[in-house]
């Protein structure tokens, strides 16, 4: 029909002007200074320019619809969050980690640069996070920020993200549960899921006991998401997702689909897309990219 | 005399007390869970409990004697910096990095645990410094709290210490002058140590324009705490030390020491100290601990 735009053509037309401003942001936030330090410079722009999906800044933009929260507000918080994927990239990739050579078809920081810029590149951006969020550009009140500071550092450290990567190393061989996998995912990729939905009420100054249906819809979406890369994992396109796949079966290590088989785990990922859905009821049309987004984690090819 | 203590004794006294105090503070905040992340945490406690000299957090403690800030405020600062100095030891102490095997007398962190691990605690001690410095504990005042971030971020990132680091690894068989090595030195422990007594102005709601001889302070101290930490690597006592010594020789880096000579290292790391004192000109008393600290930082065998 004229004038209807598609889940999947909104998230792809929204997703492509987020990404280039992204690209465009981080390419202001990092000129490369004509010092020695010039090789960290251009290990955090290899990193951190032109790649990825861009679906946490596309997510807090996404979220920040529900509440008219300024698109720059979006867009800086948006950063935050991708510094510290990116960071977690960067690291995670390392020898002593994942041991990857390629990440978003790009061959990984130590392998363009060396091991001691990656491990650099990645603390920097780390910092950067948090530099953004504490920035007057942000949001204009302290109390606002500071807030975004202390969710963030709370998604990204020990109870969060890294947490959640401790786990994933203990999991090599440790036969987990589903349960333990669950909780595994929802701290290594939920966590800062959560966190770009939760920015938005932040901002947005809503009390946390507001914030349950956005929670919910984080939740399952975080989960269809993990599912959906053990899936491509299992049966993805590596020129297409452009990093290494079939690596959690060579590590064995348990995943939703080692342990619902391929068939299950894509049911349990649809049903989590419906749930996460069914919490934006009360929203109208302008949840309608947190909708399309649900659809798209689970239907895209990297 | 009788009821005069000596700056010797008085710093021996405060830094025993306040090394006591972190120690029971990061025993507090790292409790180790009983779940697959049980690894990260205690690798975060061997490298962040008993250990150190705990210069900075006893730095932030006497600035804070200026001010009259509280003991806790004081303290929380101090655990944040103390946080982003022990992660910066654990990453710089990596095989891809300075290969170190012992610190503070211990094994590092990759050698007690794995290079995995360390990456992970190394991250997550990363993330809470800026979790202590967000909460309301910290300070009752959200501006404050959130200039505290701004200030560390900076300080740690590629502006600050993280920076120093790159140019010290680009610094094996570069031959700095000088002017580099001063510029690396104060990016790379002076950034941190300015923070340090930044840190307590902030808290004070000192105005930047009213911190000048503070910086000046700071500055000084930073720069005579690396002139002798050049001599102690030339002349230190490994056992004493706790950590290996002549590696900036081995490496072929050029050094306050190596570019002036022992010396005329020696008589500048004096210079400085007596600057540094003399910044200190316009305080009474309440600065008799910073100026203990810039006379031991000096004298210190370690």
């Amino acid at each position: 029909m004229e004038g209807v735009i598609s889940g999947t053509a909104l998230v792809a037309s929204r997703s492509a002007a987020v990404a280039a401003e992204v690209d465009r942001a981080f390419d202001a936030l990092l000129t490369v200074p004509d010092d020695p330090r010039a090789r960290l410079y251009e290990a955090m722009r290899h990193a951190a320019i032109g790649g990825g999906k861009r679906l946490r800044p596309l997510l807090v933009r996404a979220a920040s619809d529900l509440f008219n929260i300024s698109r720059e507000s979006a867009l800086r918080v948006g950063l935050a969050v991708e510094c510290i994927h990116v960071y977690s990239l960067i690291h995670d990739d390392l020898p002593a980690m994942d041991d990857d050579d390629l990440r978003r078809g790009k061959p990984t920081i130590h392998k363009a640069f060396d091991e001691a810029t990656a491990i650099l590149a990645g603390d920097c951006l780390h910092d950067l996070a948090f530099q953004l969020l504490a920035d007057e550009e942000t949001h204009p009140d302290p109390f606002v920020r500071i807030e975004l500071v202390k969710a963030l550092a709370a998604a990204s450290g020990p109870a969060g993200m890294a947490g959640g990567q401790m786990m994933d190393l203990e999991a090599e061989g440790a036969s987990f549960d589903l349960a333990t996998v669950t909780r595994l995912q929802q701290l290594k990729t939920g966590a800062l899921i959560a966190f770009c939905v939760d920015a938005a009420a932040i901002m947005a100054r809503i009390p946390s006991e507001g914030r349950t249906s956005l929670h919910g819809y984080a939740r399952d979406i975080g989960l269809a998401f993990q599912i959906a890369d053990d899936l491509l994992d299992v049966e993805g396109d590596v020129a297409v997702a452009g990093k290494a796949l079939g690596k959690d079966q060579a590590a064995g290590k348990e995943t939703f689909v080692s342990l619902l088989g391929v068939e299950r785990a894509r049911e349990q990922a649809r049903i989590l897309v419906q749930q996460a859905k069914a919490h934006l009821h009360a929203h109208g049309t302008q949840a309608d990219l947190l909708r399309a987004i649900a659809d798209y984690i689970v239907e895209r090819d990297r």
